[in-house]
């Protein structure tokens, strides 16, 4: 049984952890999730450090929806920093999940960007606890979370 | 008895810890509190660290109010790295709860922002030290702090 | 028998590690390949460390693809960040080679330079690891990667 | 008998150290200075970890002054990034003073600022060690170094 | 005999390091040098990393030429950082010495720029192992490296 850690806030406008949850279930089986919610997208870095502290988990996935001010980049980029930070600290993989909503120009659009891009990186998490290979046979690929792959270049 | 840490700085035009204070005892109780009060927001990450060390506590608030320079964005930014960079190396979360001063136009609104963002920002600071299911229950709420909040996206 | 890491993307959208193997094979023998695949750039310090920590390689190589937009490029730098903390936590140099997209106008360019830098990175590699003096013999030289050497200045 | 240490450089183009021994002289008694001097604002942090490891000191002023250039606004920030990683790292404080060039107009404004902002920080030094109270005190005052004070809001 | 360590790189379109061993020379005696030449400044905290722990050097001096590319600058602000990491983690002194392609117009101007700010650079790294006292007796000189000093202000 494999221990995944999901960190969310009450910042963000949409339920991304209920939709990586499903896609998980939905991808495979034979783990167990674990779950810290925070204010903020700088408030992550400290609970993935929790969540593999305290929880053992093996992975995490961060969840955060930065807003639409210059400033909300700052904050992301901070946050970032602080989430590979605690990753190398622990010596184990943080799968960062961000949709700006600056992506998006509606509400429906939105909801749909962050509800795949949480899905396909739960996706992802889910391969590289438990399938590696499928990552590998992909390199290069042009794979894209939450909008339509890019795919490899077509040098012809 | 938990043991709660406030710094904050002479710089900031607002006694932000006040408003924090207030509110803290306004939303519950079993906790203690302990001050550091620095020069300014890049003296806040060692003021923690002392709060950490030498007071014990379990969580801090980090409160500043950067001024309307274009430096003092750095200033804030390094405030920042250096504040998740305590709050990893102690285990121990740091809420930040900075205003900047171009947040607002007059020293009135200033006055208010600051005062309700130290409030909410405390409220999460106990909440995530006594009842941290209530920010679950929460998350993907788009909860603002010192502003009204934006709400969960309406995709219909 | 040196050991050597590869770490790639699956968000890149041109298969940089096969050239970096033919390059090697190309260049010199008596090393071994090891390889992890992450989804995105951001994913690649905590692959180098896994390689270097599980796989026990002595330099790793890693290959990234950062898309066109600003915010790709906030991207490579928290990579670069991450994977520079790596190398120094881990006592081995890590070659960062990322191809942005916005270098090249067309598919075939951008996959003609990938192809290219990476194997003269992997070429880079392979002479750090085996014979470090071709490296000091060509100091100032205006070496570059994809593209044509810049040279020596001409002071005359 | 507490120890400080003072860091300044040959960049800078005021004698800055000079100015904030006779403030700390004015200011009171009871410690003994050490100092570092070092080419630019870049090598402080190093210069600062000797005060801290050598001489035993237990807070740093580090006092330097950027030039005009947009380049020497990132020599800043790496800077200021270096002195709060050694600061943390020796769970120490360093006041960092810093005078950017374009901050004024003529020599001899510059030559005010930079007196003025080293005598006002040296005096914080002083209070954080030996009267910490009076920081408190003065929290949420809106004080500035080197220029009036901005003073408290007044939300009438 | 003290151990100074030299790196540079194959980027560079100068052999700064021989400027900078000339200059050594000439300034004094009781040293001997270590070198690592790298690809670009990225791998320079690496290699530093290496001459502090392989050849036991007690500073080591970090020469590097930046592109003209935007992208250049945040290569040179990231291995700054990098370098600064290592100074500090090894408590030693790494003096930067970094000439931008764009500082300079001709071939001719950026080869002087490069040669003298190595040799000038080279100057302080003896001073701050033989003659520490000699740059305590210039702060707030205004001196600058590669180009003609800016001096001390002139209040008058």
């Amino acid at each position: 049984m494999k221990r995944i850690g999901i960190a969310d806030t009450t910042f963000a406008r949409v339920d991304m952890a209920a939709a990586a949850r499903r896609a998980l279930g939905a991808t495979g089986s034979g783990y167990r999730l674990y779950r810290r919610t925070v204010p903020g997208i700088k408030d992550l870095p400290s609970a993935c450090q929790q969540l593999f502290r305290e929880e053992r988990v093996e992975l995490t996935l961060a969840l955060g929806m930065p807003g639409r001010a210059e400033y909300d980049r700052t904050c992301a980029h901070e946050a970032s920093l602080g989430l590979q930070q605690v990753a190398l600290a622990e010596g184990r993989p943080i799968l960062e999940c961000f949709v700006f909503e600056s992506e998006a120009s509606t509400d429906r659009e939105l909801e749909q960007l962050a509800r795949r891009r949480a899905e396909e990186h739960a996706e992802n998490a889910w391969n590289l606890l438990f399938r590696p290979r499928a990552l590998a046979r992909r390199a290069g690929g042009g794979l894209r979370q939450g909008f339509a792959d890019a795919g490899p270049v077509r040098p012809g």
